[in-house]
């Protein structure tokens, strides 16, 4: 391993910011971080080595010490089964969200569906309306691909006046990402015959609420899947199962759950879920409707909102960044409130329309910061300002937030959410 | 979506096999699969969309009717807690193993360890022996990775004279792939300063085996990771919670989990899981013994033993590929016992020392089949005929099986174990 050289350890923008080379060469090896203690004596055999473990199990579960490692609930009152749970997201690391804390948003809870008895109808302007069983679909050709899911309504509290106190995982915690394992929507609509003047698609789910909303034929010819799998195994009920459809990059809600019909069409059916939600309101009385790309967006996890620091010294910054239009190509961070940026490192593979993890190096001296990273993505999208977001939105939007979060530490090592 | 070509439709293999191209422009549309039925009536509203479903969950658990989709439990007679479970590898899809269903291997059960009281410590031939717990581990900088595990043992069951009859999973299943966040192992050693003379590691776990294995340091300075996340959380108690080693690319009991010391020496230390077992017994009466990478190969998880045909047409041809050495450049697949092969699409990201999906469109015509797949690595390494193997191993090796493995289709559809 190579050392690194003195000049690794210049701050590379203000407030303590460290090159992000000494990441991708193995590490802060040199820098004596030094958390650990000196042996003082013989290790003792602790307890759970004098016996034999726990047996094998056909279906693992987490150790019982992680229990507080929870998805945020927030059900919606007045309603049965409608709300959203949230992913920890300060408490989780890479890319990938495990399959029990995936973000879920339900409109009317989630429907036990027996996978046998599920069937997904194509109809509408085809030449062959066609009813799939999930043994029907199983026997297409299968692809697998890395994404993220984004509420559009994720980070709506910091559209608040006054900056919201809550973790990462309160604020942002409506992205997941997984591996989606799922016939192309293309090869099932080939199958129908889809007519020229069928534009349009509803996509309509099994749920109590029969969640619906349309979808512009060219996006479910170019990147959509019927999923069926989800890390490896079928989809969490939460998820969709026994499928859904994946609009990769697109508002959450359009990768419409437990999905039993999709009708084509010659444009937007205006169902409920679009027209009395899910638009963005202007401020002059109008509203902007069918805005489904996510856009570019980052936020730092750690450190992040209730988490505390343990004194001046080195510490690593790391978070997520994410684009519906593509790669991410850079994230810059800063500890000075956004005066100074220097870019963090990306942690390979970074994928188009997936979490990307990033991380930094930081000498925190102690004294008061702003920490906050800015996404870039490969169509050169720049993750706004929220003054610059506002700005052009006005005070009326709920959905689409994607603006720099700013995470001030204080001079007690206490972090909290801030406007910049 | 591009239509196939006439001549798309035209086998590059013997006995039916078709372009990969099929998969890697969007499926098989225009070859009219038409698994599904036509739609005869209006969908009827089912049970399940008539009220409110299942409310929010803190941490999710799979639906009730995936059940049987299980790890294979394989206690070892006479022991407790010893044996493993293998990855039912015919029902998973994509890369990623989900954490649930992740093998496991153990010799003395899995202990059950209260993180805070968990210690690691690093000494022997080091200028500065160091306890690291959690807490301080957690402080160095991160990095996460994509691999696979497999146990030297796996497929060990393919050197039996005659072919088991038993399913992917049974006869493979030792092996997993899952993201893996931690610490480079090289950063920590910095911190310790290892002696010139400080050439090899004794890894020890805190299970009751106290399961030990020598590590070359050519290796802990390379790309080895004391692993503390699994897919985005905290590992699971049977991969090592709440920390692991991790060797990319080397054989399972190497990544030595529960890890609770490293000490640094001048040569091997033979302990008794190096000599008792996991080395290379020859038939002259030697051993071959620190054979840590394993070697390239590949397996067809559907069709595969045990799993039944459904009349003849189209279907598809999935698997999974791996290498000790690097990423997977190629895999071919024949569906005539090796006579004639054809490339599979590999499904992007393939990455180093990671699984690799392929899959294959084939059009059974009904009649006898004999499946098989063919891994090369980016080092030009190709996966070895069985005959190769054994050949130049002898009859007493039982560690580092990688031939090919045949799948016999009947003309009644039944899939067998067979040598070729």
């Amino acid at each position: 391993m190579s050392k690194p050289k003195a000049h690794d350890l210049e701050p590379v923008a203000g407030n303590g910011l460290l090159p992000r080379r000494l990441f991708l060469t193995g590490g802060l090896a040199g820098l004596s971080l030094l958390r650990a203690v000196p042996l003082s004596a013989q290790q003792n055999v602790p307890a759970w080595m004098k016996a034999p473990g726990a047996p094998l199990r056909p279906y693992g579960e987490r150790s019982a010490h992680e229990s507080s490692v929870q998805r945020i609930v927030g059900p919606m009152p007045g309603t049965t089964g409608s709300g959203s749970s949230r992913a920890p997201l300060e408490l989780l690391e890479g890319m990938i969200t495990p399959n029990a804390l995936h973000f879920e948003r339900n409109h009317s809870g989630v429907p036990d569906i027996p996978p046998a008895q599920h069937r997904l109808v194509i109809h509408g302007l085809v030449r062959r309306p066609l009813t799939f069983d999930l043994e029907a679909l199983t026997r297409y050709p299968l692809i697998s691909r890395i994404h993220f899911i984004e509420c559009s309504g994720n980070s709506t509290a910091l559209y608040a006046a006054r900056p919201t106190q809550a973790g990462a995982g309160v604020l942002h915690g409506l992205v997941s990402c997984a591996e989606w394992t799922g016939v192309p929507l293309g090869t099932l609509l080939d199958e129908v015959g889809v007519r020229p003047e069928g534009k349009w698609l509803l996509a309509e789910g099994a749920d109590a609420a029969a969640m619906s909303r349309s979808i512009p034929m060219e996006k479910a010819l170019d990147d959509a899947m019927i999923a069926i799998y989800q890390n490896g195994e079928r989809l969490r009920p939460e998820n969709g199962y026994p499928m859904r459809l994946l609009l990769p990059g697109w508002e959450g809600n359009t990768n419409v759950k437990w999905l039993r019909r999709l009708k084509v069409t010659a444009g937007p059916l205006m169902t409920k879920d679009e027209t009395s939600k899910y638009t963005d309101s202007l401020s002059n009385g109008t509203a902007m409707q069918f805005t489904f790309p996510m856009g570019v967006k980052s936020v730092i996890t750690s450190p992040s909102g209730g988490l505390q620091m343990h004194g001046a010294g080195l510490y690593q910054i790391s978070g997520i960044a994410w684009s519906g239009a593509g790669r991410i190509r850079r994230v810059d961070v800063s500890a000075d409130g956004g005066k100074t940026w220097a870019p963090a490192a990306l942690s390979a593979p970074v994928l188009p329309k997936a979490l990307t993890r990033f991380r930094m190096a930081w000498r925190w001296n102690g004294g008061p910061a702003v920490l906050m990273s800015r996404a870039i993505d490969e169509t050169a999208a720049v993750q706004p300002t929220r003054e610059a977001l506002l700005g052009k939105r006005g005070a009326t939007y709920r959905y689409h937030y994607h603006a720099l979060q700013s995470w001030a530490v204080s001079a007690t090592g206490d972090v909290r959410n801030v406007y910049v």
